[in-house]
């Protein structure tokens, strides 16, 4: 990347601004589905800064430009906007809207392109506006888009491709109609979806517009009589896949994408009552409702996250499937780096090699997010991604830290496993044992239906906060079937209050991080369960799902009670039993050693 | 109680009914203070249904009368209305109000005495009136008062003692300026005060207006600039008390209890912006400003609930003493009941001796509540108050438990203690082990600033969970400076939202109830301190203030951890070291024993 391009680009936003009369301009780094990855055709703000973390936003004003980030990034931003004047920001400190504030004396006119903020967020923009009395403009056009012209993909394009019944459990037809039950409990007439992982969920489709998630880049239309407006190339779908469309679905109607606001003002004129999710929609599609008169918008969150976090029985057996296949990978992943003598051994070559080994098993789709392979002081940078220049070797005595994870056709995997390189000292065998019985807590909860995230989150962090260790990152999240690594609404963390349902599955992912010098995370994904209970109605537990043995060289049994040890013999059995019948000859042994019980000698 | 007075009383009160062209009218059990305890004078539900319990109320209507009472007072309610003809209701299956909208076609008038209901209460029968079509008529005088005229005692008139500095440890004058810089804060001009525990901390004043809460049967109206109106017949300010207002209170003025209503309306006339809590302020006071035409009501919590919840120095040193004496009443009595070999021993012969020997503890002004003392299948009933009719002999093999606590005046204690009688069986055993493990859990917790009772609640159970056990009471509440034993505004339990703050005192009460076997619940009272972290800052922990042996006979320490081992051998030799000073000869040798540690063999 040639600086001097950046500085020009800059510079060029800047002439629109003066010639616009604006004092400023917000790029984000979200395009207009508002998800977590975005295709190299919108990823604006890495084109306009350099900068090409997963989330952040740059305020271009007129003689200058601030990059806010999160503290995940905020070394790898310097680094990226190196010599190019643009300044770099932690926006847990003072953020985009905070510094607007504080110079609201100066900032009269910001411009944003309403495809790429939610609704709630304009909405916070004009609240800022009114209390500082400025003027968030909403662009017709984003001035990026009319500079960079060259050396920018096509959106992207894939092929619309049928989930079938085998991995998605519930077919499109009783989705819909049971989405058109909700609908009509909201007492709605319809809802704008405007989540592609939605769409995916609910039509059971799949695609390949981007890296990680096998989804379409498409929105929809539901109405509560069960109708659908599909906006998509039509040149996408096969016939294959119409003929399925309109065996499962009332009456579907395709429309360019380009049609969505048309479609949507004249439903808004017709009176329509219409659902949108405000945090989840750009501002541009809310407003061709609430620009009508006495429009009917109903704001609340998506009806279809709740559906499609609580997995079905094949979906579940899916998973199950899934993190078998994961766990192939993984033993021969770890059994290589047993094995491996290379002196070359190296970050890069680590990660390589485990996405190489999770690519063999069958029905593999794609990696579900970019590997993470961090070696000692690496390790210790929670969002840590290798680079040329970053990538360490792998010698000498410190921890290695692997998170990578799946998309098969059956599921979705995740998983982080710490393992030891040389010698372990006892500290670092301390801190591993304390994050694994953060992890045993959570993994071993037993619950009443109504408790959330929230609650559970205290239960997981207890260990660590004894030993004045602690973890700046959620302790869980929600994971898709073939879908998101990422998905709502449920998450253990504190101020999580989505009720835990049976079928949901969730990462257990406590960490610990010793700044320079090396990082910690035990992770499995787990689902919910009913536990029949004979006096306690309705208590819940966890499932593990992943199938990895955790180091037993980093255990400090002393720091173990006997359930939790019982939990760990249990868990590194489980793993042996369910992976070595994939295993021959000395793979297979090399696990069984390391998959062995540590026997208790009673008191 | 003959039941034919009570039958008269009702048959009194539906000829009101039908006289004032009536459907039906509600009697709460509170009274105007909307306290927990209420004095015989006001005890209105009991005079008219006869039913004694804690909470209840019940509907009078023209031909029939239902009481309505949670799950602890069912059997006693039955019991207690016989013969009567009024028909007792489990209120969480159906509560008055949802009686009332199953019969609003025929119930279109109901009665309710305004001073009796707080403002969110008639807010709530206003919503359900606007529903149902029906009216809820605040009546002038309660009709109860029109004919209970005999027997019924005078309002409690106690003389004001002042609460010294050595026992409030922050000044009146001081609570005042602090009050008035909050009320500023939330831009009001003026509060009604109409707890009368809140009073007794502000003014830094006791009495005996109740039988086991030092406290005045007062209201107050303070103004933002420190100026005070107090309710209360002057004759029961002596002048050392006139004196020490005059001193601590730029202004006070002191009017009849008959003049509050004149003076919030004057002052709510004046456009006056006044401050009331709209769940603990009584209808009557609220109408008085709602009434005003473009009235100023600001409704939000009771500022002072907070300010007294968190303990001063001076207060956690005299709780500290207050746990110290009640620790030698309770091993007094532990050791009586270890030594006693009467065939007699009785549930009110052990409720008599602990309360007997606490109040020869100097300083001790009464029991804080009731004394709870249940052997065997009575220890099962949750508030279980032995009668003549119930009191079970303590004989065989069994657990008796215990729950008592003092009010002194360096603070309010509040302890359970459940012990075996004769031999435990392994059940036995294995439940007094597991509420143990609940208890230490929460006991040992360390958790940032931030956390609330409703995580904690979780971490709590999350042992009883495990084994199928639980129960059905909080875990936690807060607890007055010789004050209310049941304090707000936190609580350890599932939707207590409050944060909790270093000083806050907090009890700590897991139990278990095996219904016609026995109960079990182990209750400390324990305060908040700050912990000081290298890591982590803004980290908390609690510390146990209550002093009395955990019984060792019913420990299985094979379902321990090392960590809970340490907890209860610390645990107990603590009691040891801070009691067995006041004590000599065989009862401090019965106490070393008693609290003797488990010795751990490592493995």
């Amino acid at each position: 990347m040639n600086n001097i391009d950046i500085i020009n680009r800059i510079k060029s936003i800047q002439s629109f601004l003066k010639e616009k009369k604006l004092d400023g301009f917000i790029q984000p780094r979200s395009d207009s589905y508002l998800g977590e990855y975005v295709p190299q055709s919108d990823s604006r703000l890495e084109w306009i800064s350099g900068f090409s973390g997963s989330a952040g936003e740059i305020l271009i004003l007129c003689k200058s430009a601030i990059l806010f980030v999160d503290s995940r990034y905020t070394i790898q931003a310097v680094n990226e906007t190196k010599n190019t004047n643009i300044k770099v920001v932690l926006s847990s400190e003072k953020s985009l809207v905070d510094y607007i504030e504080n110079n609201s004396n100066i900032l009269k006119n910001i411009a944003f392109d309403p495809w790429l903020h939610s609704l709630s967020m304009v909405k916070y923009f004009l609240y800022i506006g009114s209390k500082y009395n400025l003027k968030f403009v909403s662009l017709k056009q984003n001035p990026i888009d009319l500079i960079w012209v060259t050396n920018r993909d096509d959106a992207p394009k894939s092929e619309i491709k049928k989930h079938i019944a085998k991995y998605a459990g519930i077919s499109t037809s009783e989705k819909i109609q049971n989405l058109c039950l909700r609908l009509k409990s909201l007492s709605v007439d319809s809802y704008i979806i405007t989540q592609p992982d939605a769409i995916a969920w609910l039509l059971n489709i799949r695609g390949a517009d981007l890296k990680h998630t096998p989804i379409i880049l498409t929105r929809a239309i539901i109405f509560k009589n069960k109708n659908i407006c599909l906006f998509i190339d039509e040149s996408r779908i096969n016939s294959e896949i119409k003929n399925y469309f309109k065996k499962e679905i009332t009456n579907i109607k395709i429309y360019p994408e380009n049609k969505l606001l048309n479609v949507i003002n004249n439903i808004a004129k017709n009176k329509n009552k219409i659902l949108i999710d405000p945090s989840t929609t750009s501002y541009v599609f809310a407003n061709e409702i609430l620009k009508e008169k006495n429009n009917n918008i109903v704001e609340q969150d998506c009806p279809i996250e709740l559906m499609k976090a609580i997995k079905n029985k094949v979906e579940i057996r899916g998973s199950i499937i899934a993190h078998k296949k994961d766990g192939i990978a993984l033993s021969k992943f770890l059994y290589w780096i047993y094995n491996s003598k290379n002196t070359n051994n190296s970050e890069m070559l680590f990660s390589n090699k485990i996405d190489q080994l999770r690519s063999q098993q069958k029905n593999f789709i794609c990696t579900s997010f970019e590997t993470i392979s961090g070696y000692a002081s690496n390790g210790a940078i929670v969002h840590y991604r290798v680079t040329n220049q970053s990538n360490k070797k792998i010698k000498g005595n410190s921890l290695y830290l692997c998170d990578s994870g799946g998309q098969y056709l059956e599921g979705t995997t995740d998983v982080t496993r710490t393992i030891v390189i040389g010698k372990p000292s006892v500290l670092m065998k301390k801190h591993f044992t304390i994050v694994l019985k953060a992890h045993i807590a959570l993994a071993s909860a037993v619950f009443p239906y109504g408790t959330t995230g929230n609650e559970l989150d205290l239960l997981t962090r207890s260990p660590l906060w004894k030993n004045d260790m602690n973890y700046g990152h959620g302790t869980g999240h929600g994971v898709g079937s073939c879908l998101n690594v990422h998905e709502g609404p449920h998450r253990i963390s504190k101020g999580s209050l989505t009720i835990l349902e049976p079928g949901m599955v969730t990462s257990n992912e406590p960490g610990f991080y010793l700044e320079n010098k090396y990082g910690i995370r035990i992770e499995n994904l787990m689902v919910i369960t009913k536990l029949n209970h004979k006096n306690n109605k309705n208590m819940l537990c966890f499932k593990s799902l992943t199938l990895a043995p955790i180091d037993i060289n980093l255990i400090n049994y002393k720091l173990l009670t006997h359930e939790e040890i019982k939990w760990i013999n249990d868990y590194n059995n489980s793993v042996y039993k369910y992976i070595s019948i994939y295993l021959e000859g000395s793979i297979k042994k090399w696990l069984k050693e390391v998959c062995r019980p540590f026997i208790i000698t009673t008191h």
